[in-house]
């Protein structure tokens, strides 16, 4: 069988990855729009893109209204916005949330409509040029044909997926991310942990996606404990941004598979953020996956050095399960409970829940095909872990 | 420091490639100049691209004159006759002899005069939209920005390298690969081998490039004698046809180093076929490099599973090394004199040939920065094993 692989066309890494990077955003355009958030304009970050867009006279007009996971009123707004100001490419600047929000603005300034008709879709027209630079090592959202926006009409998380929503140009700094807090280093280093291990273990896996899935699992496993810990840790930072940049890489051409498709319910309903809702996924869907994916499993606890000799796969996928268990409890990720969910209310959703997993086709990916009954009792561990 | 990371736009690979590729050929023009050797018109390659391109209804030339490692005459000769069929596009296939006339008559269709005079020079223009089909496991041509001619009024082997160059669909179908004979088996696969090395051990080396480095190496050292000695095991030529790619974008984002640099001259001035003018020299320059680059070996030698507990970094460097030279005799790789160069005609060329691979630029990107010295020196060391 043969396999599409697909990244944004330049990628530029490394401490002063911006500098190097506007060279190709002069040639995108002439005013930019930058889509960002509150945080962003606060810590400096968009100045440090505006004084970089003003050494190569660029015009641009900031748009920080993503303070918090994307809506689609939010979509409606910049897409006002860039149209108004005449704009003519995107830089996104943020976490995913940005990120995602640049691109769904992108496809709708060329292709019209609202981004609610969206979901399912193939995107006609080219958007225009679009440059994502992440602040957290997460998402990967820069190196994703990937956008997630909630429908707040419906509840629903919309997963847009189409070749079309892949930047031109991910610039990923790992300086920026030295300032996320704990909690959030850990949910964004999760989200990545959670795209390498099921991009791994999906099943439009393929040689070259695996080599960044394997790749982000052993940088996460060896850095996610130290940036939780000790955020001030350049080179770890270093890691993890190189990571969260290769597992999206690696889901984007492989999948997601059951994790994604159970999480983004969870969020669209209870606002709980993403990376948190795969972390409070993860130990349970690893159980439940486990059987179809012994052997990948079992190359994984090689990967992080926790395969012994003599281990048979079964025992050594075991191992890796146990291992990434481990790691999220010491890096204190909230239970349902403890985030606050009215268990009655996640109940009562459960079936919602499963039917928009199962419509998203991310668990159709998984090594061991999940039906309602399943995903509905996988929702109820949650509860009695 | 920031690195750029760039690769094709798109990659497709494993069987059937071509089958999927062909609704990106068919976005790309209305005719295509195809650009092969005598051979693939022979094993019905160029066949199985025509068939392809008729059914989407894609008009073709088929030039097939590319029948030895590229000249700056052959170029001529596809510039006219793209110009005179009023070709859109390019499809290379075969060899990486092929694939590098593909791009450099691209180059100059576009950019216009002769492709002598564009050495160390920026391409100005876009070349036409240009498809790359390797059928050797080796230059990894199909994903770098480099093209190498020989301007036989010189006697130089020209590195072409500019982003440019980098063509924007590589089809990678490992079945291609299984009718290529043992001799060209090991010198293609000992060319891809050494790209591996060199970028891991290049001063250019960076996170994005090493881990394609690393597990072009693996691939290799685990396949290599196998489709050497048993060509229709297509489970390692896939392999290995993945670790050419890998290898080709390795090097293509963090350069190739001395072997390179010294390997053009001999092929230029000698006709040594690439691969086996790499193979010839890759022992004695990883002596010379080695104590530049200890750590970077021992990691080699962690990856191909030679070091042993305990080892320093410098044995562990030296059990790279060894395995390497041991691989390259399991090879039968021939010496220059088995070749049938002579040895007083090599030694009156070693001045001219050592100023060419420093004017290359390659030797530079050296864990160990040789002079004009050193590499006559090396050149010498080749008659003297
Ligand atoms: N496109 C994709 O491929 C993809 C993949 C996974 C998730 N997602 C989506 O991405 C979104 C989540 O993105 P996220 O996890 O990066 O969170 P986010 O963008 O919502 O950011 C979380 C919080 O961290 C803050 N923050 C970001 N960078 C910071 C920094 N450098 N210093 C201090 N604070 C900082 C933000 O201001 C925000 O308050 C979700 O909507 C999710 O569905 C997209
Ligand atoms: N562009 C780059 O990045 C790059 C890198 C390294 C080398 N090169 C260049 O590539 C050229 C060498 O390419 P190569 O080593 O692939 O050799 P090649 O293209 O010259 O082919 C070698 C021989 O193998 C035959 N052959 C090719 N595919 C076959 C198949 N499937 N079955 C049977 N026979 C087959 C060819 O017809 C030819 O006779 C040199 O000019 C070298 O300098 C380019
Ligand atoms: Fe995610
Ligand atoms: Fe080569």
């Amino acid at each position: 069988m043969a396999n599409l692989f697909f990244i944004p066309q330049y990628i530029i890494s490394g401490e002063n990855a911006m500098k190097m990077s506007t060279e190709y955003m002069k040639s995108f355009g002439e005013k930019a729009l930058i889509v960002t958030d509150d945080v962003m304009v606060k810590l400096g970050n968009v100045k440090k893109l505006t004084d970089a867009l003003d050494e190569i006279s660029v015009s641009y007009v900031i748009y920080s209204g993503i303070n918090s996971e994307p809506t689609h009123t939010m979509i409606d707004e910049g897409v006002e916005i860039y149209k108004k100001e005449g704009c003519d490419f995107l830089i996104g600047i943020g976490g995913g949330s940005p990120l995602d929000s640049m691109k769904a603005i992108g496809a709708v300034v060329t292709n019209g409509g609202s981004i609610t008709e969206y979901m399912g879709k193939k995107i006609e027209h080219k958007l225009p040029p679009t440059c994502a630079i992440p602040t957290t090592a997460g998402t990967g959202s820069e190196a994703t044909k990937v956008s997630i926006i909630t429908n707040t009409n419906t509840g629903v998380k919309m997963l847009l997926n189409d070749p079309k929503l892949m930047a031109n140009l991910a610039v990923v700094d790992p300086t920026f991310t030295v300032t996320v807090p704990p909690g959030v280093t850990a949910a964004t280093g999760v989200d990545a942990l959670t795209h390498a291990i099921e991009a791994y273990t999906s099943l439009k896996a393929f040689s070259m996606s695996d080599i960044y899935a394997l790749s982000a699992v052993k940088r996460i496993f060896d850095n996610i404990y130290e940036v939780y810990t000790n955020g001030s840790n350049v080179e770890a930072r270093r890691e993890m941004a190189i990571a969260a940049l290769e597992a999206g890489i690696a889901f984007s051409n492989a999948s997601v598979t059951i994790v994604h498709g159970m999480s983004r319910p969870i969020g669209a309903l209870f606002h709980v953020p993403h990376g948190l809702s795969n972390a409070m996924l993860l130990d349970v869907c690893l159980d439940y996956l486990k059987p179809g994916a012994v052997a990948r499993l079992n190359q994984l606890a090689k990967t992080i050095g926790v395969y012994r000799p003599g281990m048979t796969p079964d025992e050594g996928a075991d191992a890796f399960v146990v291992a990434t268990k481990a790691l999220l409890r010491t890096l204190n990720i909230k239970t349902p409970e403890e985030f606050g969910i009215d268990k009655e209310e996640f109940f009562n959703q459960i079936p919602k829940m499963a039917e928009d997993a199962l419509i998203s086709g991310s668990p159709l990916n998984t090594r061991r095909t999940p039906n309602k009954d399943d995903i509905m009792n996988l929702y109820k561990k949650l509860w009695d872990k």
